[in-house]
């Protein structure tokens, strides 16, 4: 209820601070037989970690996992896959300027009015560091997904307004990894890059979007009424530190088309199966808040982090008018590093759904 | 873990399908004590009923409410209100010739692969007359939050192409009731409802956004992670029928802004208690998933319904191409009958981070 | 969290007080595709009813269900399946003069402090008139469990000091309900109701213990660690008016054995398959908090019911001495109908745990 | 759903096998402002750990616990309290020989059916070792409790047929630690100490009876219906390893009362403020789900110990008849180890409840 698990019968749940000894946490319900491949796990974490690039925060954090629990000789056993993660780069001092101060647009002021008590240091739980504990859940539940050929990939489609035109068909998704801001429009991926220098040399942040599409989901997933496949993946990408919004299929532009030209035509395919198929695939293969078996695909807004190198005035507790200036090593663009945790929040969604709709029929 | 509950503390179940003998519910969690307003229950049950207006489908429903229990002497006793409403108007006969058709864009497809048994009538489960219940739901919880001088407003601030160029600071909300079409901006209004009509004499059917205020949020509801207040209010969006994007705040637009530009400055006041608040509110009144004590703003994107009164190819359930077309009475736009909707949903979202806020300190 | 929900997968939530207009629920997470054997349902719901012989109450209710969703064509559809049962029999004017008196060993006086509301009327949602609707949810877990061959049987064992020293193995459990107080001992049966006469002319209440036994689980029910089998029976049986004790297997004589003496050695069948299955049965069927294949069985103790017609003293909410006398029709043992009840509840929870071992192994 | 998480408010999550790096877990919900007594929660450690007297095993374990989050100068935060217990005294040896058995009445069999792999390294999840966790959280819940001056006492009240024949009240419960068997009777204590000597000696182990009494609960803790206040103590306490039985108040022994006699009459203090309690306490405290503000008091039967240092048959998993022996160091009586466990799972049912009971009113 707190707010610190995340899935019904796929359960991931977190703790720790950004300033602490270690965040960790547990896997409850991944089934039992999962090969976990540990060397995968690490590739998802070093895909978030900082330092990674030249437009990333260059804080060194090594981010290795360490599981206590839950797997024997390289298999999961059905119970909880406990794990934690060191923080060994943790600098309190940079923070101790900050102890009564507000930050701008952070969870300074709302944690210190909800809770009465508040570890300033470095956001403590409100910091993105938290995510690092969404990657090893969503990396387990990426395992579980790939027994059923479910691929998840996710990429930075916007910076700013620099935008790809390109539809995740026509990308080449393969060179994801290939791209510093993850982004696999070339020419739009230098462009990106470009402007994140430009505005890290201001001491300034931007936002963009990133883009998932996930592929080879069986038809069934989701449940109707108030947990839609789109509502657990909304719920599940809003509760990503800086997202500000969620389209899935066509979205917000959906409004822009009539019901004649948005609906999606059933065909079934000539052979003897005659497997169901649809013509286009506006509803972003979702329909009745259940899987249809397209392609399932979204966008995310994210909005350019709180965290500025530049002076901004702001209060302290006592309500006392001070100005405050980012220190240390921030991200100007969290954008390269949303998209391994948009995809694991997407694999830990649908992880939760494919085990849950084992129980749909007798 | 079916879907059919919504909230943690104060609950949402409910049960029903389109062409049932009745759809009803209970809330679960209510406390005690709160003086249960039947009028203004059924008032906000009249704001979602088919056939208000010339714009809306022509259907009679009543849509009366009968509560069962969990209410004495005009109170809440703290045990669930349980409740039916009745279904008087419902033609199975319209619905015969679908039985085993899948209709573009409807969940006919998806139940009937999930749960391989279907109740066709009118959509069953997946008809939007399920969201009466949400109604209901919606007004207690609305009737709980009024004791804490909390309010929610809804309207239609887009249709189509046709989009009032004001904020909901610029407008006058108490003049959304007396729009047809739910848009506070008279001149807009106006051209939207012209729209619809046009397009309903198309037989056709267009979509829109809802926009929606929460006023008087106290500071400090919502959980962090994974339950910010920001994801259960995407989630509760996203699982309205039709709804294709959620942004709060400045949302997808927070992307063409610096971080400079749209932190939020906090101030103080100047007298003697030295209230905190902020200069801007980008932030949309959540900060770290936490209300902050400002606005609290967001937009629902809804795509035009599926049912049209054209005729559109699909298969049937044997993989047989078919020709359909809409048969009996739908709404064009369900935008205005939608903005009822997404009022319930966020009051029932509200609802229960006020009851878990009780518990966030000693 | 309120308490009117029972069951993660398979969950029954309900309503309802005493002297409503009705009581009723929903059954959530049915599996889709179940035939609803309407019959069965109401002839459990029989074994329930009051005024069924003369040693119970000869208030005469009806208790029909009525189902008002989540059955098409004599299946369950996987959507819930919402029911009321409505009050027929209720006569308000019985309870006006205990309005404002706190009844001994009721929940008169803790509900009114928790809540500072009461529906008074017959006990409100206290009154064990609620458990029609454990029958109802009962009933339709039974009907799943029957398809895996699953059998559930209850009856009475002991009332006050009159005891059947014969196990279950040793009784014919098909004479169950032939008996007037469900005990499959005939001589122990006739001393039983004899005994409830006595104690009726007395206006006096007795108590006693159900045994239950189930049949045919699979082995691999129950979950590790907090939600053991045994756990989830304790709750679901102590959640039943007038139970005071649960035990399993041994029970409280375990700690008259040695653990040598209390072991159940495993033995395995002599033909190929080598089927593993225990010697002894002293486990009760559960090991590790997991069924093992054996039968489960358990015994729930339930204390004489509190209202009694004889005066007693006791106090007003304004804390003066009164005395009271209970009036209307009640039973002075509410052991045979209790019967029903515990089978239902064991019921839900095997149900459950069923539709959740689906999700145990990749 | 996976059973690791216990409690719906105060939430206490737990990984971690015998012999596996560490256990640990996360306690959720706590609220924030706790001041978290560290030298408090290790001594309650103590209480549990092996080793401590003669007659416990005399494997020596540290179960040093180490805090890695939601603690901030003293007090919790409000977010999770993640915490680990290394495994410094694991011999992964020991347990070799047993890879392919199955222990007689262990969870060895159902464990390999249920999940197909099996940590077999001292019972992996399944041993009692998983206890340590529930310590760390329970202690926490105690010291939210002492703020409310609620108390939790547990004691041995029998061991095989050795009992005390005083009631709680006419024990002095603060020598519960000062006697090995944590039995507050000095004379039985002895003689209990005696009986689990010689049974050691003889390679054979007892069962026995752990009492609780609970003092200080205010009026309303506990929730009608399904998750009554003796619900969740019996889930609880039949979640303990080896526990088998449950009753509060009178118990079993309420059936050999007429309800006349057992019923608890209400009387008031004579002074202004006329507060209600009652005479007696048959009802041990609770009524119609709620506590009525009287001590709570219950019985928990726990059987002797599986692992026994005898020869025993049994078969392997392939069907073959073997021999069985006990190794390593285990306890012939585990009940003075289990009286911490006992006070634990009450003091995370009591905490839960407390944080429930402020939303049940307006």
């Amino acid at each position: 209820m707190a707010g610190n698990t995340f899935g019904t019968v796929f359960r991931l749940s977190t703790f720790g601070e950004s300033h602490g000894d270690a965040l960790g946490g547990m896997v409850d319900g991944c089934p039992a037989g999962l090969i976990i491949d540990l060397e995968f796990i690490q590739r998802e974490l070093n895909r978030r970690k900082p330092g990674q690039s030249k437009i990333t925060t260059q804080r060194q954090e090594q981010d290795n996992v360490k599981f206590l629990s839950g797997i024997f000789e390289g298999r999961s056993t059905g119970h909880p896959i406990g794990f934690i993660v060191e923080n060994n780069n943790h600098k309190p001092t940079d923070y101790e300027h900050i102890k009564d101060s507000f930050r701008p647009s952070h969870a300074d002021f709302t944690y210190q009015e909800k809770y009465g008590v508040r570890d300033y240091r470095g956001g403590g739980r409100s910091s993105a560091r938290e995510t690092v504990c969404r990657i090893v859940g969503g990396a387990i539940a990426k395992l579980y997904l790939q027994t059923f050929d479910i691929s998840i990939n996710a990429y930075v489609s916007q910076v700013a307004n620099i935008k790809t035109n390109k539809t995740y068909k026509e990308l080449d998704l393969s060179k994801i990894e290939t791209s510093m801001v993850r982004c696999p429009d070339d020419e739009i991926s230098s462009q990106m890059i470009e402007l994140i220098e430009t505005i890290k040399k201001e001491g300034d942040t931007v936002g963009g979007i990133v883009s998932c599409v996930i592929k080879g989901t069986p038809i069934g997933l989701g449940e109707p009424v108030f947990d839609k496949l789109q509502s657990e993946l909304a719920k599940a990408m809003l509760s990503i530190n800086a997202a500000k919004g969620f389209e899935y299929g066509d979205g917000f532009n959906s409004i822009y088309k009539k019901g004649s030209e948005l609906n999606d035509i059933f065909i079934a395919t000539t052979d003897m199966e005659k497997r169901i198929m649809t013509q286009s695939n506006h509803s972003g293969g979702i329909q009745g808040g259940i899987s249809n078996g397209e392609d399932i695909y979204f966008n995310v807004a994210f909005k350019p982090v709180a965290t500025i190198m530049k002076e901004q005035k702001s209060v302290d507790r006592f309500g006392n008018t001070i100005v405050i200036k980012g220190k240390g090593r921030h991200d100007p663009c969290v954008l390269p590093r949303a998209v391994p945790i948009v995809e694991s929040m997407a694999a830990l969604v649908m992880a939760d759904f494919l085990l849950k709709s084992k129980t749909s029929k007798i």
